[in-house]
């Protein structure tokens, strides 16, 4: 992680801060972190905390859960304009979560701690709305993935995570592995392997060694509805 | 659902309402909504929407996802004391997740309402804060159940349920189907079926038509940790 200038004021990359008074804005600006992460590099886990509130000015984050034996899933991504709130803050300090982030290309975010983040947000009542209202959207955005572990049996699971990352990458051939896709999907090596397999035998896409091609996107799709 | 006559004053049931002036209070009073459920009765779906904030006082609700097959899974149960803020409010607009409640055992809430209620919390940033402090409660709890779900291998939450169904119904015999468990953690009763004969041939439990006893409670959780 390296540490950037500023290259934009706080009031244009936040629309949220957009009726503070200068004298706040000037504080949260002084404390803002402007940071560059390596692709695969963590932003957040037990060593790399940080509180407060993120915002991703390029690149991509992936936020994800992970067990003791290294298994994982992917709960949300978070592209250039979104920003999340970060837990272990006391604007959130109900909330005892273990998300980790990693930066899954190079990314460069915005990090305004939570120290005079949570003052200012007691004297604007409008901005504690802001913050509280994403942390409802990434509620929904877990809940969404209950459903999908849940209720979606796996194929469409994959067919819909090969479309995303294809809309993604704009590309149709992707280099990922099965393992990649095991751990986005909370699932086994095995399991992404066989139903792949299927696909190819489907004639939906094709298989080298870290590579998938999508060619037959459409009919894809149909596995998805 | 049976509407009730208010039995205590909201400054005792909630006391989150604790510094509401008299009037704020009296006109939640006014709004406020006794109402006992029957065992097994829809609290929240489709056609029974409600809104604002719900606290149990007796009984108990759980709150769960369903997809169009009928498939479900349990998220979370609130229990004498335990309060809700029902989503489709204004007090939270972006939450699009479409959770059920029913009521498991004959059930008595408080309904306040979002109608006043917004504009109370709009006037006591406290207030506010607490809801939105149910809300991320909540949210911890969902995120556990996507743990759960993803990292727990299926006769650990079989065992963690069977442990807390004894503890919550005060007896080791449980009058519960497989399909009952199945729909509880968001399984197949084939799967459920399956691992409960293992317990059985394990010796940790015997089953007869719908009951299951728990005849080795410490061994089997063993099988949690």
């Amino acid at each position: 992680m390296k540490q950037l200038a500023a290259s934009a004021s706080l009031r244009d990359e936040f629309p949220i801060f957009g009726n503070l008074d200068d004298a706040s804005l000037g504080r949260l600006t002084a404390t803002a972190l402007w940071r560059r992460y390596d692709a695969h590099e963590a932003v957040m886990n037990q060593e790399e905390a940080c509180d407060g509130l993120m915002k991703v000015t390029q690149g991509r984050l992936r936020v994800y859960m992970q067990n003791e034996s290294g298994k994982e899933i992917t709960l949300y991504r978070l592209y250039p304009g979104d920003a999340c709130v970060m837990t272990a803050s006391c604007l959130l300090h109900s909330m005892q979560v273990d998300f980790l982030i990693e930066a899954e290309i190079e990314t460069i975010v915005i990090l305004i701690p939570t120290t005079y983040l949570a003052d200012v947000s007691q004297r604007y009542p409008s901005l504690k709305d802001s913050l509280n209202e994403i942390v409802r959207l990434r509620f929904s955005q877990v809940t969404w993935v209950v459903r999908q572990i849940v209720f979606s049996p796996m194929p469409v699971r994959i067919a819909e995570f090969l479309i995303e990352q294809s809309t993604l990458r704009e590309t149709n051939d992707l280099l990922i592995s099965h393992e990649e896709i095991a751990s986005d999907l909370g699932s086994a090596r095995e399991v992404i392997s066989r139903i792949l397999k299927y696909f190819q035998e489907e004639g939906l896409i094709t298989q080298s060694r870290r590579r998938i091609s999508l060619i037959d996107k459409e009919n894809l799709k149909k596995k998805i509805v």
